[in-house]
């Protein structure tokens, strides 16, 4: 059998390294446009900033070491240019000598990836991607003013715009930060790090913020000049202009479809290549993998008609190539795809699994949100640091839906334990039993994810109700008491508002130790309470209290702090700042 | 109802404050004979160790904060001395003034804990235990030369000896050596920290070492004198002795069974008090929780008659304290236990989840073991470390039955996410498809959790067959050939033997790269094949290639260093050494 993939990186070279282990025998040629394989390119960033200071450690394999290695014909700078897939044939162009060969196959694996989308404004072709080796080594070459044209001067760049605050607009913000850049960023959404609800990712953009960088949001950059980027707000109106040695545009990626597109194969949803649990395309004999096709969604809605998803990260590319081998040896299927993510901004992570509340409301969907603020580790170990924890859950099956974590250490680990349990089919409350390693420099004896678990259980069986921030106006003045439970110390560096007629009202104070005892002097009878506290969990025991006395109670979820956050999230993010 | 619980700490306490959230009207009275309640028994070694500074960080909660906020009644050094459960009595000594005074329970909670054992030989009464925040005080005072009695005198200690090498061992150990003390560590059996498989606990037994800890494995003390400790091998032959200005001793804990004597509860297997799903006693009325106990063990053999388990660990019991509140007030049940547990070792952390292979092997249990040797993220990316990982599975249902993991970073992680995985019911094939959250300072797109589905999956379809290093020598010396696919340069630094007829035969050398052309000149056909390379992972792509070249191939599991461990662990292990 002779299988010819298009495309060397990730998904691609699995493939062909999975399918020479399980078949000896198989002809294996792989083709690739650009002048590398199976390189580093979540690495990419980190080589830019100097992180990373071997470029040949960017390189994990080579065509020489796959031949030898794996027996693979791989053949860089060669360009598919055409797919006749009624004759399982290809056409070919050699790049580096421009001349066209014609190859056959009997199953044909497109790899080809997802190419940097790049916003179509006046100026924009000196804007930088970061896609492959090329590209970081011309983005290296820029910083470091030794560009051989289309970058501003011989000299060091001094100043750089990135317009994409997603993962690897961060990656790429961090880095140049490093390498001594003053950056803006430009994000057109009113947050930064799409992937999390605004009130976590408000904690990135202070983490970028305190390192210097200007951040702009609801912005985009509408040209670019030899030395300037021009800023307009959402609407398109100019709010001013920014210095920009460099330009870098990441506002995400598009599946590269075009190779399917030649061999006739049917794109999917958002414009993915359309391919069923086998990875197969529309076509027969031609499978696709990786960032080009659209994944089932393990999170679609019950009778979702077309339950897709984009997912465009590493892993996930990885894990096709492999199932693409297995597929084309006879055996089957991928599961569905949750999608699971991690970015490191200075000295924060910020990691996410599944959905995020503002898609769940965009898609009608019912669900419980869930924010808690632990340590990391137990309290009483120096280290310990909080966590802003985001729990997102089916209130039907209490099922989980997604998760979101920001802190300084232990973010990757809760992540990556909720995407277990998503994957093993717990529910929410389960979460509260899992046996998690615990030493006090390592977790505490209750983890923050057994808490999210303790706080779903509770919401589940009925023993608390909580309210979120966005509904806390209006329960307020709808006649609702609001009582901040935390010491008068906490009450007066800070206190929830809810907006009643335009004007703010605060929370009265009644510290949680002397609730019981002043509840009913200074607590309204017979209209409902909203309790809070710093984090949440003062206010359990409080509303389990006032629950208790009779009262009508709500805690607010995720107490001060995400309320907090929440309010400067909806500051931060509402307008585009001129200058 | 009136709740009468007896021992306030960890579950206890936890029972105490979650009964009073869920029932406001409940009389709920906390008996500790102790001097403190709710507190950090898990940071005590750190607090000696001057880690945790402040003594007061200790104590979480006291009677009087547990009076205002949940209206609990918690009389410290209150002893329970008799009960009388046919009439729900207690009889209660206030051991401050000697008093005794009777109390009346609807329903009691024992949660006593584990005391810790104390090995029987002459002089032991000078040996400190670590339960207690006063236990923690008279270390302290030793270790400063404080103390007013009992040690070896009042300048500050130089030297110790550590009775038993487990969590609590070594966590002493690290903090007395932070502290300048020359440890001696004593471990009668034949590796230190028993969860752990011996060709791991090597790993710790270095860095104890590599921190100037004398290591005496296979030694137990056989006396204490006022100076020294008298060290003797595992028959009893006296080896020499050592010096000892204070002797901890960390052997283990005992289920504090006292009080359920008293109370005429059964006791289950191994000492514990015996409960059932709901942490009934055998006593009507009477509950009993956390160390005390025994669980449900979650990875008992089918038909094992009785499923058991003590598993003396502050998450469990935190999780006990929830759920018998929820028993008393009417839900229901635990969930059976598998055991997680984590411990610092200077630079490196050790965990574990679930049966080890010794524990299996006792047994008579079928199991596979899976050894790897990953980086904890991209090896490209600065400060790439090794894990030590291991994998045992049930070959018969693929399901997990434990996984244990050594390294400077990302071990815990790695376990947190196995026994979440083991929690959902996962096989160690479905961690192949795990979305983990991966960018290059977390992970690796192929996590080494994936890593190990990946192995899993090979060994379960047949794909890869392996061989464990306690398998080789018989396997070489019926006539299989053993070949060390890695580098010429690898190869030299040192090699797999197997022995045949009580001589070494080391492995031939040919390189992966070489393989394809070189096999059919150099290795036999017609007689087993073993490969092996440095972790295993060039070893499962040569195996597949001889396979297809028609040889009956094993792949030595975890490679080279694996085998290393096993052998450094076999021969430090094997005899007490005499000075």
């Amino acid at each position: 059998m002779k299988i010819v993939i298009v495309g060397g990186v990730a998904a691609g070279m699995s493939a062909a390294t999975r399918l020479r282990r399980l078949a000896e025998d198989a002809e294996i040629l792989v083709l690739e446009a650009g002048d590398h394989v199976s390189y580093a390119n979540c690495g990419l960033p980190y080589y830019a900033g100097g992180v990373i200071e071997d470029r040949e450690a960017l390189l994990l394999q080579t065509p020489v070491s796959l031949a030898s290695r794996f027996r693979l014909d791989v053949r860089v700078r060669n360009r598919v240019t055409a797919v006749d897939a009624a004759a399982h044939k290809l056409t070919v162009r050699d790049l580096g000598t421009g001349d066209e060969y014609a190859e056959t196959y009997d199953r044909l694996v497109l790899s080809p990836g997802a190419r940097p989308v790049v916003p179509p404004v006046p100026g924009i072709e000196r804007a930088l991607v970061l896609r492959d080796v090329a590209d970081a080594d011309r983005l290296v070459a820029a910083i470091d003013g030794t560009a051989d044209g289309g970058v501003a001067g011989a000299e060091p760049a001094r100043t750089a715009v990135v317009i994409g605050g997603g993962l690897v607009g961060l990656e790429v913000v961090e880095n140049l930060v490093r390498r001594g850049l003053a950056v803006t960023l430009v994000e057109l959404a009113d947050q930064v790090l799409p992937p999390l609800d605004p009130e976590l990712a408000v904690r990135i953009r202070d983490e970028l913020e305190s390192h210097g960088v200007d951040v702009r949001t609801s912005t985009q950059v509408s040209a670019v000049t030899s030395t300037t980027a021009v800023l307009s707000d959402a609407s398109g109106a100019e709010v001013g202009d920014v210095p920009a040695d460099l330009v870098v545009a990441a506002v995400g990626v598009r599946p590269d479809t075009e190779l399917a597109v030649l061999a006739g194969a049917t794109l999917g949803p958002r414009g993915g290549v359309m391919v069923d649990e086998d990875l197969r395309t529309s076509v027969p004999d031609v499978f696709a993998v990786g960032d080009a096709v659209v994944k089932r969604d393990a999170l679609a809605a019950p009778g979702e008609p077309e339950p897709f998803a984009l997912i465009p990260l590493a892993n996930l590319a990885n894990r096709h190539g492999r199932h693409v081998a297995d597929v084309i040896l006879g055996r089957t299927g991928m599961r569905p795809s949750v999608g699971t993510a991690v970015v490191g901004v200075f000295g924060l992570t910020a990691a996410s699994v599944g959905r995020n509340e503002k898609r769940l409301r965009a898609e009608g969907r019912h669900y419980r949100a869930i924010h808690t603020h632990p340590s990391q580790h137990a309290g009483y170990y120096p280290g310990a640091s909080p966590l802003a924890l985001k729990l997102l859950v089916d209130p039907d099956t209490d099922l989980i839906l997604g998760a979101q974590a920001v802190g300084r250490d232990g973010v990757d680990k809760r992540i990556d334990v909720l995407a277990t349990a998503m994957a093993g089919g717990l529910t929410a409350s389960d979460l509260a039993d899992l046996e998690l390693a615990y030493a006090p420099a390592y977790g505490s004896a209750k983890d923050p994810v057994n808490m999210l678990g303790y706080v779903a259980d509770n919401l589940r069986t009925g023993d608390t109700r909580s309210v979120q921030w966005h509904e806390l106006d209006d329960l307020v003045s709808g006649g609702a008491t609001l009582v901040d439970v935390r010491t008068p110390a906490e009450h007066a560096r800070g206190t929830v508002e809810a907006v009643v007629d335009g004007a703010p009202s605060r929370a009265r104070n009644v510290p949680l130790d002397e609730l019981r005892a002043r509840a009913h002097d200074e607590i309204p009878a017979g209209t409902p309470v909203v309790v809070h506290c710093q984090v949440g969990q003062r206010g359990h025991t409080a509303a389990r209290l006032l629950t208790q006395l009779g009262y009508d109670v709500r805690n607010l979820d995720g107490g001060y702090l995400t309320w907090r956050d929440a309010a400067r999230a909806a500051v931060s993010g509402r307008h585009a700042q001129g200058r």
